[in-house]
Parts: C-alpha cells; structure tokens; sequence
C-alpha cells in the first residue's frame, strides 16, 4: 500500500503547533469499525493504538453504537451536570452490579468532568483534603495528565516544562524496577517516611499505575504492588491507583490493581470507561473518604449522559462474566510469543519485550528504532506509537476485542516493519 | 404541578457527596427537547438554566441531532486524539468560514481537551511560556474551572479550598464596579504595575470573562473592557478571554468580547461550542504565540469527533448570518423588561436586575431569597439557579433558540415563584 | 574638602559585585564618633545616614562603649545561644522594666536570631503557625528582608527578582496614601476580605511599617495604622508592626506605632536595638501567642551577649525617662523647617519633604535629582542616601543623639547640594 | 559538684518558649575563657559544644580580644554596612592572603548578612539566579538555616513544620551511607538526572555539609564527595558546600572539603570566621558565577567591622602555618581513642563512635541514651549536647584550642556519664 501524503492544508494554517499524531500519521481518517480505520483516500489501517487506550472495545463498537442512536434518538438527556437522568441511575446501577458488587469494592462514584486529567485532580484534592497534608509522592515515568495538578505528579520533563510555573508538593519515587534491580523495593522511601530528618514532606497519597503506558510499558510486579499498598497503610498515606489507561479490562481484568489482590483507597478511571470513545472519567473511592461538599468540586461537562449509556451497555455487554478477562489474557499470549519471536530474530539489536495482558512493549537498544518501525508500520497500514521518556519503545494497545487473525495480521505487519528498519 | 420526590436511592447511596444539581432539583431527568426536560414520572420543565450556558441551541437540537445521528451511523470517526479527521477538518473550515474569517480574528486554534478547564489550563500555560513570568491576574468573584490551574484564578474560597494546597501564582484585581463606582477604573492596577516597588510580580496574562456567569452576573462595560485591553497592550501582558459560558452568542454576538471591539490575546471556548451539550472545548490565540512543542500539551478526549460534527453544523445552521445575534438582543429585551416589572413589583424587596444579551439576573436585598425563589421555581416547572458568591442571585440563562412563548411562559412562572416567597 | 577616591584594589578584586554603598561613598572609612566617619586619608564625614537606622545612639556611643569594653574585659560569655545568662537577664529586665512595663505592653520576647530577616521570618512563621494559613498581606513599597520569607512581602522588583524563583504566599495592599487620597482607606481590602469570591486567599497576618524608609519615607497617618489594627481584630488577621527600622525611638516615641495608640500583636526590632550597630534582634508578641515549642525556630547568633549589654546600656541612658522622645521630636522639628525652606528654594524644582521624628524625605519631581544631590552632598562631606523604589527621595536618618548644631551644619551642606546640582 | 537550679524567673516569664539549650543546662552562665564557661554561683563547666561550632578557638580567645578591644577603643568603625572600611579591607586581605591564595581557590567575597542562614540564602538565590532553574537538591537530614531559603533543604520535620507553609522547590537526596552500604552511592539521583521521565525538576544546584552536624554527625566520606562534585560538573549543577559548622578547622584542614580535593562552585561559611563568637557569616563563589547587581541582595549587619578585626586576627593566629590543621587532628585522634574506649567498655549496649578531626559523635542503640547521657554529664561540669533526628546522638564539638589535658578531663567525664546512666 502506498499513502499519498493528504493536502493537510486547514490543519497546517489553522490548527495550533501542539498537534502531534497527525504529524506521524499524516492521513485525513474518516470512518472506523473494530480494528481498523479509513481514510479519505480508501486506505485501510490497523489499529494497534486504540485511542491511546480508550476503545478497549474497537471503534463504533455495533452494542454500543445502538444503544447510543436509540438513546439520541429518543431524545434522552444529553447534558445533564450532576442532575439525577435515568441514564446515570441505570449506569450507577450496572456498574454497581456489574463491577463494584461482585469483587466487593466498597467505593463511592465521583463523577469529576469527562477527562482523565479532570480525575486525578479530583483524586489529588480529596487526598489532600482528608489527610490535611500537601504533598504527593509519583513515580518515576508517571503520566496523570497535563493540567497542573495532574502535570506535578506527572514525569516527563518535556510536559512538564509547558507548565511555565515550578511544578511542586509532589517527590518521585522510583517505579518498580527503575534500579534495575539493584536496590531493595520501597528501601528509599521507607527510610524518607521513617526518618524524622528526611526532609521529606510526610505525604497525603501516593499515586500510581500498575502499568506505566505513556512512561515506557514498564510493568510493576504485583508483590511490588502489595508492597507499596502495605506501606501505605503503615505509614498513614492514601494509596491512589491511576486506572485511566490500564483499568477497563487492559491488562485482563477490569481493574488492573486486582491481580495484586489489593483494594486502593482511590482509583481513577477514563479512558475506555464509556466503551465508546466518548469523553468520561470517574474518580472512586473509600466512602470514608467522601468528605466533599456540594459542588466543592464540579465541572461542565461531568453528566456527559450519552457516554452513561454506552458505558453500561459495554459494562453489561463484556463484563457480566469473566469471557472478557480470559479473552484478553490469551490475545495477549498471543502478542507476546509473536514478540519474543521478533526479538529472537533480531537478538543483534538487542530487541526485547515485555507487557501484561493487552497492552506490550517491543524496545531496542538503539532508541531510535522505535520511531523508525512506528513510521514503517503506517506506511505499511498498521497503527502504532512510541512511548517512553525518549520514545524508545514500541507500544501495543489493540482493541481488546480484536480477533485473532487481525492480531495476528498487524503483528507480522510488526515484525516486516522491524525487518524493513534494520 | 405537584412533583413527588423520585426514589434517588443510587444516588444516594453510591454517588458522591459532591453533587449538587440534583439536591435543589429533586427529578430524574429523562429526555429533553429545546427548551424542555422531562423527568420519569412525566414532569415537563421548562429550562432556563440551559446546562448551565453549555445548550445555547437547546436540548436536543432536532439540526445537530441530524448531523449526529448520521456520523455515528456511518462509522464516522468518534475519538481521534489530535489525528487529522474529515470531521475536523469540516470544524475548522466551517468555524473559519463563518466564525473567524467575518471577524477579521486571525487565531490558530488549539484543542486542549474537551472542557472547559483543559481550555483555561492550556490558556494559561500558554501565556506563561510566551512570557516567562508565572505571576497572572484574575479578577474578584470570576470562575475559570476546577483543576488546579484554573482554580488558582478563580475566586471562590469554598471551591478555593478544595484545593488542599495554598493556591498561588495568582493576584486578584476588582472587577468593572467592584467598589460601587468610588475609584477609577484600573486606578490600582495600572499603579501596582507602574510602581517598581509595588510587590505585584510583572503578570504574563490578565484572565477575564466578560460578564461573570458563576460570580452573579457582573457585566462589564464595554469600555472598561477596551481600558483592560488598553492597559495589558501598554503593559506587555497578554489578554486572555475566557468566553466558555459568554460566547458563542450568549451576549449575542459570537464571541461576548465583540461588543466591545477588542481582540484578546487568548480567547477560551467550550460549553455551546459542540451546540449539542458534548464535550469540547477551544483554546483559540494569535499565531505569533503558537510557540508550543507538538505534544507539549495534550489530553486522550481532545479530538471528540461527534462534537466536531455538531458544532460545525451548529456554525452553518445558525452562524452564517445575523440572524441569531439579532433575536437573542430581541429575546433578551423580552427578558429585561420582565425582570424590571418584578423589580417593580418588588420595589421594597430591593429587587434589581441586570444582564446582557440572553443572561440576566434577579438579585434581593435579602440574599436568601435567590434559593426560595429557585427552589419554589422548581416546583412551578421551572428550571433556574442561584449565582453569586453567596448565591444571592437569581440567573437566567434560557436557550437562545427559545420561542418568545416559552421564554413568557418562563418569566410568568418566575415572577410567580418571586411572589410566593414573600 | 576635596576627595581622592581611595584604592579599592581589593574591594573590587576580591568583593562581589553586590556591593552598594561603597560605590556611592568611595572612601575607606576607619574610625566614628557620633555623628561624624572619618575616613583613612583623615577626611571626617557627618553622618545623615547612621547605618540605615542602626545607630540612633551614634556611633561608638561612650556610654554603651565602655559597658561594652568592660564586658569584653572581664570575659563575659560573648555566644551563648539560647543558654541563659547573666547579661541576657539583664537586657530581658532592663527591657520590661523601661520599655515593656511602663506601655503597659505585655509581650513576650524571642531572640530569634541577630538580624532584622530573622526577626521578620519568625514574625510569619508564628502567624503562620498560630492561625494555620499561608497567606500574608503586606503594603505597597514595604521592605522587610532578603531571606525568602521577608523578601516575600517585600515590594522591591528588582530585589525581589533575586530570589531565582516566584515569590508567593503575599499580597500587597495600598500602603496609606498611595493613591493619593482617591480612594477610601481599605476600601478594596475589606471589600476583599468580606467577598466570599474575592480570590484573596484568607490572611494570616497583616505586616507593617509606620513609615517605610525603604519604600521612600511612606509616612502612615495614625488614624490609618488605627484603621488598619481595627481591621485586623475585625477580620481575625495578626498585626505585625515590623519597627525594625522606626522603632527605638526614631519616630519619637520608642515603638513608632505608640502615637497612633495601637497595640500589634507581633513587633519586630533590630537595627538600633543594641544601640551600638552590633547584631541583635527581637520579636515580641502577645503572650498567647507563644506556641513555639523549644527549638522550633533557632540560629547560631541568637544569644549576641555584648549586645545585649549595650541594648540594656543604651535604654537605662536613654529611655528611663521621656526625655529622649522630646528631643527627637525638637530635633525633627529643626529638619522639617529646614526641609521646608530647601523646598521654598527650589519650588520651581517640585520640591517636597515629609517625615516624622527624624526621618524626613526630600523629594524632587525629577526622579535622578535625588542621587545627584547625595553625590554631591558626599563631595562636602555629608553622608546622606537615596531610597524609594525609583531611588527618587533623599532619605534624612541622622543620629538621634547628633546636636543642634551639629544638624544645622548637615541641613546647610544638604541645602548647598541642593543648589549644586540645580 | 551540684548544681541549684538558678531562679530563672525573668527568662520563664518574659522569654519565648522557644528557648532551648538552657533547658538542658538550668545555669545562668557569667564568664567564660578558652574552653571554660562559669555560672554566676561560681560554677566551672568544661565546654564541649563551642556554641555549636562558633567557638572553634575557645571563649574570649586572648589574642583575639585584644585585638577587638583594640578596635573598640580607638573607635574603629562598628557598623558598616557594605562601606569599604580599613577593618574590611584588612580581612579580605587576610582572607586572601592566609586562606585563598595558599590553596589556590579563586572565590569571590561577598558578606550576605552575619549569620548562617543569610548566607544560605545568599547562595540559593545566586544559583537559582546563574543557572535560571528553581530546584534545589539536598540532602537527608541536613541543616542549613532556618529562613524560609534555608529551611526549605533542612530535613528537619519538626523545624519544616515551623514554616507554616509548605516548603518546596527541594529535593533529599540519600546522603553517604544513608541506607546503609546497601545501594550504590547516587545511582538513585543520577538516574533522576539521566532519565527525562523521572519528574526531577532539573536542580540549579546541590548544598551538602561534609559532616552533618545537626544531622547525627553524618561523616561523607572523600570519594563520596568527589563522586558528588564530578556528577555536579557532568549534569550541570552548581555544588554548594555549606562549611558553616565544618569548615575554620574543625574537621582538620581550614574547609572541610579540602580533605576530598574538591573545589565547590559556592562555599558558605559561618559560626566560627570571626573566631570570637561574633555575627558573621561569608558566602564564597567562583569569580564567573558573580552576577549580583549591586543591593540586589543586602542586610544591614553584613559589614559587622569588629567581627572583621577578630576573624583577621584569627586568621593570622591560627592559620599562616599548618600547625592548627596538625593539632586538630592530634586532637581528633586522642577523642577517637577515648570513645573507643568507652565502646569497648559498653558494648552490649551497642555503643559506637564515628567523627573527623574535632567533630565527634557516640551513639547508643537505645536512642534515650544520649540525652540521659548529656544531662548527667551537666551535673559532673561538662556541657555537651545531642544531635539527630531523634536526638540520639551524643555529639562532641570542643573548642580547636583546647589542651590535651582539658580534653582528657572532659572525656573521663563523658565515660563517667555514660557509666552513670547504664
């Protein structure tokens, strides 16, 4: 397939600088279905990306896209605040039903505005709030979004710097594994928290994703996990996980704190929470913890009701039982053996992987390469994208109900993209 | 009307304490059209409240619902991150054509991610980064959002509080007839900024709405505003308007800012930009600022395509003349005078009035009467809020697409709520 | 006289570049009694500056010089810390009973270490502390230090922009007079400070100078500082009158803020507190207050016991009776009439004066007169510096010890610098 | 010997509680000489804390008195600001001449105000200001001042409290040995510095102590330093070496860091310059790094002239030869011996010792101990105090000066404490 570079002539005059996917995917995409995208051209692509994770369920998932027509149809609300619709009682419930009930997680349902950002300010004030304390303590090669609470506990120095004010109250902490092995987990911060010398400010929460999608695919273990929770609970700190990218079944169960068997006391969501793509983002958390006013916290946007609706239609359509979970599990057996077979092929460039459930990594000893086979890759009609603080690696996030065969497609799409960057 | 109070057990029981809508208006909304919601038990209420400005067009706008409807029927593109889509391709070529080109306005356009926070937030890092100065001000009782950037100029010290850190980088200066009148405009200000002993940090940006939704309907002069742009040009800091709830057309014409024949540095859009109460929202700015990184900021919800394709239908269908400005100045006059007979009514209440273009409010001597009258409207099938940092006042933010009809029927029941608490 | 500038080889080879007063006084000056300097090629200066307030008793007062060599003799302890001890007691008595006991004053006192930014720093911590908010208010042209608590609240840009990083947590209101009687006093801090919307952050503390002799000799009108301690109590902010400069008598009275009939409830002093220029400083506050626990704020110099036996030598000497205050006020009175006639002079020039006690200002309305007439001055033998944020004033700071004529002789080399540099 | 507790009467009612050392020692202290201080009941205590470092050549050293008397009597210049005075020119000269030159250091000179912690400031600002960055690195459990600067990089948790406000723009980092030999030294902060994902704020600078004094006498070892200033020179941050309590000799050599052959970009020092016991304190830079505007930074103390002649004094004393360097380490050697001793001796209670030149520390593993220690040492006539984070340190800081017969008596008298207090 050969792309004919689009006049992107209104994006190039009009549209603001900061754009960034359309620099390395410079098609004009019109349609989507599942797995795969169009074009105005005809081009048909592969979708390894997902939304950056927010289409676990493909795009214009068929349940959801009916459940959403009929409800635009009928004219149900639309923007709806914090009113009471029958579309947020109906999500409320399935989702109570659905996920809350059956793994016995107690939360209260904090509707913070429609973005993953909008959560993890949500997340980072009730912290504060309860604890009456400032600081925040992040990992290493965090990411939680680029408003300025969020962009403080977030890593990369390039989104950080666009913040144009010293971005403080939050320490970093080395993400599992950051160490290479060499130091003990939690050695450091445990000895800040004990010490009364430190100087560090004795913190509110701790904020943290299972697995780091935008910093790298770097995977924490779950006794790494259980750790961080137990020590969070000896040392007075609120353990915040930011599901935002990794929960709605990414790594194969819904949430991706649960193969650690640990219960945070906040947990954000976004992403692929409404199934569909639609903007919304939720903020849970321990009902002891539900110390807000009314309208302490609010925004525009936070009864985003048609995105209620495909949420609980994708929640009773792929969560009801454990098909999901499974599914994810072995599509991702499936990604990682074709992985472990690239690298086996390029073993001289120091190829390796790693990932959990659907969501990998592909890096490389040069850290150029991953651009290098990004860009090949589109031109050879699959999407996929760099992450890591020097864009280092190759990141896989395809639908999770994507089929075998499409998997098995884009993979040695993958691999001849590796081969043709050698 | 009697209404029942629903069963709000979900509610009540998972939500949040942070809801707010929900407790003043007791319903369980379920469908809505222009200028109506329905609730479950079949209770229709008229809406003066139109999201709170986010539904200029009404609810369900029968246009944009067309438009809608038809994309997602064709698998049109729904979350495309900042990805080159004909969908928003269509948005800026129409919001060139008709919104930006006619006025002359030479803006790149930003989008920062879907609400109205991500907008300021973008805004505001912005213009820190064009200036390398952190300091910026904002003015008493205004509203900017809820993430910690936005709500370090915001004003309110409940939601301030939220916060759970000392907010800062921010100084408040008085809004047009802050002190009744008894000191020229700007007069502290310009010698705060003249004075190199002053101890105010050199701004980068002044932040303004031009008629203050949240902080109880303070309108600006339009010379005051001219002065403002007069003294950040002469000053060197940048003008930033925040327009999410005044513009597109509120005051009347698209941007609020136009009446006054001023051109802001930074201009903010969301609420009614989709026209159809979906998330979106602008950060629109001279192109001489446009020094951002691709990336430098971004936001998983920034390309919410179905919104693209409302809003750009919403441009064509009401934009490409006149006419909308005309009949929302028409609808608002209707309103005025309404709201003057009540004040007439109501002499010995103290009783005032005040608005511009399709936002009034109604404001007592005795600040509690704004919430009797809001919740007795309810009862009446009025939807209408409180505003005001001691919600002192009654606001009225009606669809602009409401028939003069309606808008009677809603200003009849309003002075009747009016009356009934006495 | 005529002045060979000196060689200042090493100064400038070896001295940083912040240094400022040897550049405007190019001499190397050796010895000093009383009101006079002489310098090391024998040239004898009057001193219209003495060590910016630091030395109201002169210098090397015989009085204070012999109880300070008999210390020295008989090997009384020079550091001590915090410990107690014998010299200490007698300053801590000698205070309470010449000047805490007969103002009827019931302050606590903490030495919190020998500089005016230490006292300024423990100053807003113990506000800070005591009512558990961050934000300070302080005026218009205030200067209260350099370290980065007391820089600040302090207004100077230039100084301020050496902190290297944004200084928060402060907001300057009008100093009195500021906007020259255009505007009601507090008009715009109160209306904040009522205004739940405001977007001031709650003050902890209000911090004050009775006249700002930095800021360029601001005199604040008693019923202003009145106005300002009722607003304080009214709106349960601290008031904290920094008389490191005014205080111990410059003014008059011994504290500045006696003639307005107020009572701050944390004072700051230093500068001429030992009465000899030797370091010491303290913070003095109601005794409620005292909430420190031991060693919260410490410093190494804290305990500068050959001050404390000239700070207890100079009040027996000088303020066991009134007669201190009368004189100084008999003496502000001869500068003040001079100033008027150098005024008379030169009215064509827009000369001013004002002042209090005796510090004084000579104002001209071209702003670089200032510094030519203290050139000048400095070329006949009279030491006398600028101030104000544009350096615009001559600042008048003469010992309070200096005699009549001794004032006559510094006022008629002033009144010919005056007319030198027309 | 026993002590009655004096009448404290004026320092209980009068002084703040935040006093601290005479808590420990209830002694009204009169007179001291060389390493002796007397109560004024004609008690004698042996001094092994040298006002905390700031009496490296003992109480009322003979030969500097004299020559302040000197000073004193011929009226030399007491306060100076920053005038060029015969007493300054005379210090730097020997400051040149006796320290700078013989060691090859090129610093520049600046007087940042007499105390510690002014000098700390000074610093900070100064590497902000060079390198246009906020983020300062410092270290566990160091202790730099207690201004707002200084306090922000002290580890101390209930100092920082005192502050009031959150303290930020630092960062600790593991100092040498902090977590016990168990990870690499700076593998942690290297690789924050290498990764641009790590959310370390960039630092402009790093400040460490070599031995950290209040810290629990932390002693960094040479490489350890010499790794730190190669990774300061490869990441491009300044390295300020704080040799406020180590430096003048204590450790040995005149600075502290000269053992590690190491040459800091900026260099504080304080406590013991004036060799009296006088407020003074020096900040050193590297001639490129000195781009202060003249008054950018002041105070009005920082031409304290008669510290000036006692720190020339000393210099000349104590430091034209290399005999003090010789006799402190002798000095150290005969502490080392005796507090291994006293180890040996008490064994089982886990006892141990470390220190360099005359800074030394004995630690028990119960951390109570050395309080009881300090206080039972008080009753038999020697005053030593703890140090740490909690305290359990017994920290030894005689003057340089004392005799080896002192130093014997004051040791037996510690092993007979300790045996006390088993």
């Amino acid at each position: 397939m050969t792309i004919t570079p689009p006049a992107l002539s209104v994006f190039e005059t009009l549209e603001s600088e900061v754009r960034s996917y359309c620099r390395g995917w410079p098609a004009v995409f019109d349609r989507a279905q599942g797995a795969r995208l169009t074009d105005e051209d005809g081009h048909s692509y592969l979708d390894f990306f997902a939304g950056a994770g927010s289409l676990n369920y493909g795009h214009n998932n068929p349940v959801l896209k009916r459940a959403l027509i009929d409800y635009i149809e009928r004219d149900g609300i639309t923007h709806g605040l914090d009113m009471a619709t029958t579309a947020k009682r109906a999500f409320l419930e399935t989702f109570n039903d659905v996920v809350l009930r059956p793994r016995d997680l107690p939360y209260k349902v904090m509707f913070p505005g429609p973005t993953g950002t909008n959560a993890v300010e949500a997340a980072l004030k009730l912290a504060r709030k309860v604890k009456g304390r400032e600081s925040i303590v992040s990992f290493t090669n965090a990411f939680h979004g680029m408003s300025l609470g969020s962009l403080a506990v977030t890593g990369n120095a390039f989104k950080r710097a666009g913040a144009g004010i010293p971005l403080v109250h939050g320490t970093p902490m080395p993400f599992d594994n950051y160490l290479d092995g060499r130091v003990p987990d939690f050695l450091w911060f445990e000895r800040l928290l004990e010490d009364q010398g430190s100087g560090l400010n004795q913190p509110a929460a701790v904020i943290v994703e299972t697995v780091q999608g935008e910093g790298g695919i770097n995977v924490a273990r779950p006794e790494w996990l259980r750790a961080l929770a137990d020590l969070c609970r000896r040392r007075d700190m609120l353990l915040i996980v930011d599901d935002i990218q990794m929960g709605c079944g990414r790594t194969g169960a819904f949430f991706s704190f649960e193969e650690a068997g640990i219960t945070p006391d906040i947990v954000t969501l976004s992403k692929s929470i409404s199934g569909y793509g639609l903007p919304m983002s939720l903020c849970l958390f321990n009902p002891e913890l539900d110390i807000w006013g009314p309208g302490e916290h609010n925004g525009t946007f936070r009864g985003n009701n048609p995105a209620f609706v495909t949420a609980a239609a994708a929640l009773d359509a792929y969560w009801a039982d454990g098909q999901m979970e499974k599914q994810t599990l072995a599509r991702g057996e499936q990604v990682e053996q074709a992985l472990l077979a690239i690298c086996d092929e390029h073993a001289r460039l120091g190829a390796q992987s790693r990932g959990r459930g659907l969501v990998h990594a592909l890096e490389f000893t040069d850290v150029s390469r991953a651009a290098a086979v990004c860009a090949r890759a589109f031109e050879l009609g699959l999407l996929v994208e760099t992450s890591g603080p020097r864009s280092e690696v190759v990141k896989l996030l395809p639908p999770l109900t994507i089929t075998p065969e499409e998997l098995d497609e884009g993979l040695l799409t993958l691999a001849r993209a590796v081969r043709d960057t050698v």
